[in-house]
């Protein structure tokens, strides 16, 4: 899981009684194109305003992450806090503050540890490699149980590139914009407004289709860099090169956003829920993230209750146009509503086989258009209610 | 709780295998002025369709409800099995089909056992008497704890009132319509135009601000029924009278939501959500009720956990307009953070001893402008989860 270019540290900065690192760096050897999604949530954490900030420059090296804390409702104090974070890496980097991100995830509130993150600095530094990405996918985690990264080999023109990725995810877990972290490096090279695309719509067909409690964060951000390290020839938009590209960062935050949804807390199922014969894609869209937030029809995924009725009810409180006496409701390739009539215990009993399963896809053809959507998400267990309940404790 | 007039009966139909009653009528003496609120989930029971058209005629004398089977997705077969239900009871009665209304509660996409409704009816017009509301109220009941009524004495220009109602609630309570089964009964009398409006104001200021899971239902119906035994003067609008007697079922209503809040699946904590100084109604309802289907938040208040960071980062992703740095937010009197700021450790202990309460209430000062909301809601418990993912079993 090399990308040409790009080093990786870990190290300890205990903002939580964690017996773990809980500190990451990212770092390219040479000036990389930068490209940023954050959160839209109005209270924006710290190293969001910081890092929204160091992207409009188009060009940095190196990323803090932190775990533990978020640096969330902290006011002056906290943004100070997150400009020491990138000013202490700028200095053991021996680059300019400037080319430096942060970010942060944890408890909102809190201040950071900042006497924490200065002696992880050193650590950080000369733990450089570019062969410690899982550290740092390890070091990102809150209640992940499971560290996330991907990765992707392509050739571009004739160059052999590549893209790794990693991200933290879990909770608050939502489409409305970037919704958690995730860090993907590349060794092709773009301007940063030709990135800035491409990120864009590699995270509408990943990231924006997941959803886990429809919550979203303070903190949420994706960053893409791109290096050029491959040495390849900048990519052009339009060209093949740029749409492969285009692909791979795609491939890389499809993957990972279905490792998240695998991990969301407490989750017990991965299901792809899919609208098919919408009028347009924004009634899709809409009755896709409706269903997939219900709360009636997490629980009866949980309970592996092939609950029909309920995948109905919340299509009918959507802002979708259908007629209920067309509607077509599928689990994986069983038909247990067709015409908006229930198909009979023997479908049901099929379709509760299937439920069983770790993952499958629920589709709803309105037949009112040819407009689809597809939204990833999972259920919703007493496990994650305990996992909520007790967070902060 | 006599209200003059009318009459009341439960019995068994086996719905379910329930070892209890499961089937309600409510009967009035002599014809009474109806106004009624439906689903405005697209997919609509076959009860609510039924009793949508005869609410329109503005008279009525019987309700019939039953318990345990929904009556919804059944298509065609469903709307006979609902008029067979209020032909059934019509004869009975003595009285016209076109004079009982029907509404139904529980599992989706089963028939109606229409043998135990026909068998019911005799046991249910010879039970009849003025003191069963008790009866109607458990006979309704799904996965309610407890059965819910309400009952005000008022005086009307010098003739006392009596107004009385029973609800039964639990999950898929939403404000977005009338979203669960309530009856209202009085024995005043004014044309059905007038009672709808007095029906209007007393959901909105009551069934409207409840939100438990954020889910609708497709049979979800409020009906007020008035018969005028009381022998006053026919209400007029804008008469003192009229006042008087709308506060009388808006405070019936408030009783019966605050009931269904209390009892809401899995329900531990009862929490008043108010949004102040925001810029006008439409965003302060939007944001109460954002922030009251938070999974995060409400898995928090389970937690006993003065989590204001998700309460925030849930005011955040909503509409309202406000500046982060003017927030104020209160639990009960107990102001934990100001301008956005969180108060320190020793003010969350005090509001976390507040959260160990039943019931309390959670302030958000938006600082924009004079505009207030306010809903009634509860917390997600593992209960909810239990209660969710096994109910069909």
């Amino acid at each position: 899981m090399r990308v040409k270019g790009f080093k990786f540290a870990s190290a300890r900065s205990f903002q939580k009684k964690w017996d773990r690192d809980d500190v990451a760096l990212i770092y390219s050897e040479c000036e990389a194109a930068l490209a940023g999604m954050f959160t839209r949530n109005k209270f924006k954490a710290a190293p969001v305003e910081l890092s929204m900030k160091r992207v409009e420059r188009g060009r940095g090296r190196a990323v803090v992450i932190n775990a533990g804390c978020a640096n969330a409702c902290t006011g002056d104090e906290g943004l100070s806090d997150a400009e020491a974070t990138a000013e202490a890496a700028a200095s053991a980097l021996g680059i300019s503050s400037e080319e430096v991100l942060v970010a942060s995830t944890g408890v909102i509130g809190a201040r950071l540890n900042m006497e924490g993150i200065r002696n992880a600095m050193p650590v950080l530094t000369q733990g450089l490699s570019p062969d410690n990405l899982s550290k740092v996918s390890r070091a990102i985690m809150t209640t992940d149980t499971v560290p996330k990264r991907s990765f992707e080999e392509t050739e571009l023109d004739g160059v052999r590139c590549n893209v790794a990725g990693v991200t933290k995810g879990a909770g608050m877990i939502r489409p409305n914009m970037a919704t958690m972290l995730a860090f993907i490096m590349a060794d092709f090279i773009a301007v940063p407004e030709l990135l800035a695309e491409i990120l864009r719509k590699a995270v509408d067909g990943s990231f924006h289709r997941i959803n886990i409690d429809g919550d979203t964060s303070t903190n949420d951000m994706v960053l893409l860099m791109a290096n050029g390290a491959a040495e390849g020839a900048p990519l052009e938009q339009g060209s093949k090169a740029c749409r492969t590209a285009a692909e791979a960062v795609t491939k890389v935050c499809t993957d990972l956003a279905k490792q998240m949804v695998m991990d969301g807390e407490g989750a017990t199922k991965f299901i792809d829920l899919r609208i098919k014969g919408a009028k347009n894609e924004c009634e899709a869209h809409q009755a896709a993230h409706l269903i997939s937030e219900s709360k009636l029809v997490k629980t009866a995924f949980f309970g592996e209750d092939a609950n029909w009725g309920r995948i109905l009810a919340a299509l009918g409180r959507s802002e979708a146009s259908f007629s209920p006496d067309e509607v077509d409701l599928f689990v994986d390739d069983i038909c247990l509503v067709r015409n908006g009539k229930y198909q009979g215990k023997s479908v049901e009993t099929d379709a509760t086989k299937v439920l069983k399963n770790r993952s499958f896809a629920v589709t709803l053809d309105l037949k009112a258009g040819v407009a689809e959507y597809n939204v990833f998400t999972s259920d919703l267990s007493i496990d994650y209610v305990k996992i909520n309940a007790n967070y902060r404790t």
